[in-house]
Formats: C-alpha cells, structure tokens, sequence
C-alpha cells in the first residue's frame, strides 16, 4: 500500500496538458490558456476624463472663473479642435480630453447660463483625468499562459480586442462502469441488482472539474465486456473505471484490460474510503480505476481525478486545498489508514461528522459539506479541536 | 440614494422562479430541482455484504470451525437456496446475504480448503452487513425542492432510479450594452471609441450564476437604438443594460426604456463603485441598469445580479457572503458610500487592497481574489485588524 501522496504523484507525473484550440471569446469563460493573451491596444487609448463635467485649462479653473463653452465631446465622439485660455469643453465619463486641456470640472461643481460655464470649486490640472495606458498597454500581457479564465478576465481579454481565444482541450474522461448488477436510471432492477449511481456522479463530477465526460456502457463481469469497453474508450484522454479494482474472483477490469495491454503502476492505497484503487496505463492512456463502492469512488475521485484533469486541462494540478475547521464531536484514533471523514459544516464553521460512516451510504455523501481528512494514526480528537477539511462545494 | 441592502431587498421582492422544465440526469448538475426526488427503490434492496468473504450462521462463525461451502452470490446473482448449519456461502461486496445466513467471515480471516472454509477469526452477527434501506427506503425524499444539483446529488437520484428531472429553467438574461463609442472585439477601433469589454464578461458571469445569457447588439446612444433594444430583449427573464444609467446628457438609457414602458424603482445607491444602477419594469420584466464603467458593472452585478439570477433559479437568492480576512495594510475612513475594494488574497488568507482603485481598471479588476467591503462610515483601519471580504472565485 502506498500514501494518498504517493499515489497523486505517480498518477500526476505522468500526464501531459491536452491540445490547444481556438474558442470564440463568448465561449472561454472556466477554460484554461494555452498562450498568454497580450493587449492589442493602449487602454485607455487616451487621456479621457472619468466623470461628466467641463474640460478646460488648469489655470482657467480657479474659483468664480467664466468660460466659454466652445464645444461638446460625448464619449465616442472625440472634439476637433483645441480648448484655448477662457474656454471650455462639455465632456462626459470616458470622453477624450481635448487638446489644450489639462484639468476637469465637475458638472455638479459648474454653472451653466447663455453658453458659458462658472467654475464653482478650484480644479487643479490632472484630477479626475484617466491618464492613456493607465489600465494596460498595447502589447502588454493581460493575462497568462495557465490561467482559468474568470468571468472578469472575458472582461479583459474583450478590452484588450480579443475575439478569439486559445485554450487546452478539455480533457476527455471515458467512464466505464462494470458490474453484473449494475442498470443505467430509469431501467428495470432484476432481482440482486441496484441501479448505477457512479458513473453518472463521475460525469457531472468531470464536468466540475473542467473536462468532458463520455460514460461508456456498463459492462459486466467478463473479460470480454471489459476489453470492449477499453476499445469504446479509444480516443480518450483518460479511462476511468468503476468497481472490479479489488482482488476478488469477480473483480475482472485488472484481467480485462491487460487483454488490452494495462500496464499496471499501483492498485492499492493507504486511505479509507477508498483503498482498491487502481492507476496504471493502455498504451499512451492512462487508467484510473476507482472503487465500485459509490462513496469510495467519489473520495477517490478529488483526491486523485480532480488534480489528474486539471493537470491535463494546463492547470498545476494542485492538492486538494484544506482548511482548518473545528470539530463539533469527539472522534476515536485513526488506524495506518488515512481516513476522509463525511461531515456536515455549520454556519459557524463547525463541523460534524456523521455517525455512521459506512462508503455505501450515498444519501450521507450527498448531505456532507465536507470531508474532515484525518492522517494516519492521528489519535483521537476532542470536540472543539482544529482538523483539517477538504469543502466540497458543487461536487 | 438608498443603501445596498435596500435595493437587494427592492430587486428580489419582485423576482418569482422560471418555469419548470424536464432534463435527463445526465444534464442536470447544477441546475436547480424543482421538486423533490422520492426514491423508487429500497437502497440496498436487502440486507448484502459489505465485504468479500462467506455467509454463514452466527452460530457458526466461532474460532476453528470448518463450514462446508454450498454455493456463490457474486453480486447480480444472489443465491437461491438457504444456508443451513455448518454451511457457507461465498459473497463479495455488495453481494445479497443468503437466506438462513446472518453473518460475514472476512475473506482475510477465511482459510479455503477441498471445498471448505475454516474460520480464522470468530465473526458476530451482523458484522459487515449492510441491512435493507440502511441507505434509503423507497417513497423517502432523497433531494428536496430548491436545491442545487451536486455531482454527488446526480449519483443519489441515480440510485433511487430517476433518468428524468424537474428543475427551473434557467432564467434567460438579456444584456444590452450602449454606447456610441463601443465596438465588438476583435472589430477596427475608430478614433475616440474603445471594445466593449461588459457585455460579454456580463455574459460569462450569468453562465457562473446559472443563467443563460443573451448578448444583444450593442445600442448605441440614441432614443431608438435602445428602444430597439428592449424590443429584442422580448422573452427573457430579465433585461440588463450597461452605461447610460446616470444624469448625463448623453444617458439616454432611462429614456429609451420609458418609451416601452419603463417604471423606474430606483437609480441610485450609496454604494462605491457603482452609484447609478437603475432598477425597474417593462411591463413583466424586471431591467436592471448597471453602469458602463466595467468595474462598477462588475460590482453590482455581484451585489444584485446573481441573487437576482439565483432567485429566478429557484434559489433563495442569498446575500452574497462575506467572509472575515486580516487586512495587509492600512485603510482610510470611509465617507457615506459602502465600498467595495478590489484586493489581492495572499495564501495565508492576509488581503491588500490594490492602491489605485479608478473604477475603469479592468486589469486590477481580473488581478483581484476578492472585494473587501467598508460599511458607510468606516473608520480608518490599521494592518492586522479584521474586515469583511466578498471572494470572488471564478466570477
């Protein structure tokens, strides 16, 4: 058996970012760059004033001062000709500062009568003026190769005149559930079987985590099924399995696959839930074989899926984040096993973990805010103690 | 001017939640239910083993005994007979549990030998087994209405057998960017004009919020480009505009809008950035005017758009959560506008606010983790005293 951090380093040095493509701008948002995205133009392009008001020269902007209005400039539409001494221009928020001028007044701080304007509060040169590049300039790097485009960096990469974005792939993630008891929603249960609840989690789970998946069909416990299913999976970035990754008679996909050449690199994990998991790879795709045990599968899943996709979509790939909590409930020593506990988190911050821990408890997983990651042989823990929890949010 | 929380307050009071609409499981993560998922189906179905081993009488299972091994229940295929006394049956993880049998031996403790098994460590009744329902019961409500659909939640309506779910469509969101000086990206910049960078960060910000955006064509500052406008905006959920919604000369969005009806709310809150945001009704459809400035766009689109989206959703439509975070640097008293200022988030959690906070700097907008938020009237504050911040993830 090896560590949880063993494992996510083996699996992870192997794995390469996908390939770029081009999106349109409107369909970047929560894809990663493949190239930095540098401005094609200087923003503000211009001097531009950053309130309404009066464009004018400073030394005109004193106290009681009257001056001409010789001209308006709406944003977009920028004024010809120049502001001379005694004169002034009608601006607006973001409208380029006319030649000869050097300070703004504001509109509140302004008298308007027969075309000319009074000055009503001293305006010294340069305030309330957005100075041309003061956000970026043309050629600058907006933002970086590696980064998850936000909503804001749309903004941005718009701003900077950008139609079009280059960006990993997202990585390809074919999930092959297996089981002889095993039916897809919706569908008949024969006597002994229960319906698939991986498989789908697994896809939406993919989904969060920025890749896209392709759910094979279930196959069921014979080699063939299982070879079949590596074969659908062909052009995959990555096969996940389900169930089938322990060591029992029937437990095949490690038989099956090697029919397709696996090459196995670990299959056993010093965690709880979650031990039987499986890495190893089919030519150029690796295989990550999680537990047939939903919870176990799903625990399985951030430790080690998350960071695997996003690795592959040009992301570091990181550890999942903890955070420091304190527990509402005693709990017992830990074993040599590292042990991720379901809780449910208060408002406060608090958080409890459920009585009942068994991995086959999906409706507890679904009702967890958290898990509370406990290390090997930590000894036993009082309420009110600080733990370290891995939050799981939309997954 | 009202306050921040008094225009969310007006926003919301109004908004009702979209229609329902049926999606498949597989496309419903992070949609919103619109009724509660009952189970079909007892989980497990009956009692089954949680492990691999043998089922035997508890009678039976003492140090030393040797049971003969009458059959398998590989999981799928539950065995049709009875174990009777100093019998077992082989099962696996998930297996159904043999009638006559009420207890597992662990495979680990089991020695296997001419078609018989010795007990190698004394097994109690029960032990490893999962009883009937011990997941749910079949009718139990598994997901209730008005919850956000996690991966995990799309594995439990998975196993209570749902192929289909009802959930609120996603509320459709017009914007309408206007401007005489705004071009599309990546389209010849004339003199005095600059990109529209808030539509389409606008857009990528109502896909986070679970909306679903419309971009319409960019009105430019006349009556009957925004009147025009509104008349494509027909059918969504909610109209946003952007620009224009201040006293300016050239701020014809208030004017445009009336001439299909606008009933203006109100148009200005004592916050910073974002002073003119507008809020009102076209006949059915709320509009709500944010300000051309894409950072004051942005900001209000945090404070009220997405719980204006998330109440259309279905969602109750929370005030946006603020956190509390030990301040880098010293701050300023604040005047009479709540603020909210752009910072960086070191690891350690520490927040600095950016020194230059002009509302036109989209790139300190994309560089910022989160907003720190000053109340009216904010004393001055000192590094290492506590505030409030609002992270902002991937928006």
């Amino acid at each position: 058996m090896i560590s949880v951090d063993e494992a996510r380093a083996k699996i992870l040095a192997g794995l390469a970012p996908t390939g770029i493509e081009t999106v349109a701008l409107a369909n970047a948002f929560g894809r990663v760059l493949a190239a930095p995205v540098h401005a094609r133009l200087t923003q503000p392009p211009a001097d531009v004033s950053a309130m309404d008001g009066f464009a004018l020269r400073a030394a005109d902007g004193f106290l009681g001062a009257r001056l001409r209005i010789v001209g308006e400039a709406p944003a977009g539409h920028p004024f010809g000709g120049a502001v001379g001494p005694g004169e002034a221009v009608r601006l607006f928020t973001g409208s380029f500062l006319p030649k000869g001028a050097d300070a703004v007044l504001l509109q509140e701080d302004a008298d308007l009568a027969d075309g000319f304007v009074t000055v009503n509060d001293a305006c010294a040169a340069g305030r309330h003026i957005r100075r041309a590049g003061q956000d970026f300039s043309k050629g600058e790097i907006l933002l970086t190769a590696g980064r998850k485009i936000s909503a804001r960096d749309v903004g941005l990469a718009a701003a900077g005149n950008h139609p079009w974005l280059a960006v990993h792939r997202r990585p390809r993630i074919a999930i092959l559930a297996t089981g002889d008891e095993i039916v897809l929603p919706g569908e008949a249960v024969p006597a002994g079987g229960i319906v698939s609840s991986n498989a789908h989690a697994l896809a939406a789970f993919v989904t969060a985590a920025g890749g896209e998946a392709i759910v094979l069909p279930i196959a069921g416990d014979s080699l063939a099924a299982i070879a079949a299913g590596a074969d659908a999976a062909r052009g995959a970035d990555m096969l996940v399995t389900t169930g089938g990754a322990s060591v029992g008679a029937h437990d095949l996909v490690q038989a099956g696959l090697a029919a397709r050449g696996l090459e196995l690199d670990f299959w056993k994990i010093a965690m709880r839930p979650g031990k039987p998991l499986m890495f190893g790879r089919m030519g150029d795709m690796p295989v990550l074989g999680l537990p047939g045990n939903p919870v176990s599968a799903f625990v399985c899943a951030v430790l080690f899926l998350r960071p695997a996709i996003e690795r592959m979509s040009g992301l570091p790939g990181a550890v999942p984040l903890l955070e420091p909590a304190i527990l509402g409930a005693a709990m017992k020593p830990n074993d040599q096993r590292e042990d991720y506990v379901r809780a449910t988190r208060a408002p406060d911050g608090k958080v409890m973990p459920f009585e009942r821990q068994d991995s086959g408890m999906l409706k507890t997983l679904a009702r967890a805010d958290a898990l509370i990651m406990r290390p090997p042989f930590d000894p036993a823990r009082e309420a009110g103690e600080t733990v370290s929890v891995l939050i799981l949010h939309d997954l």
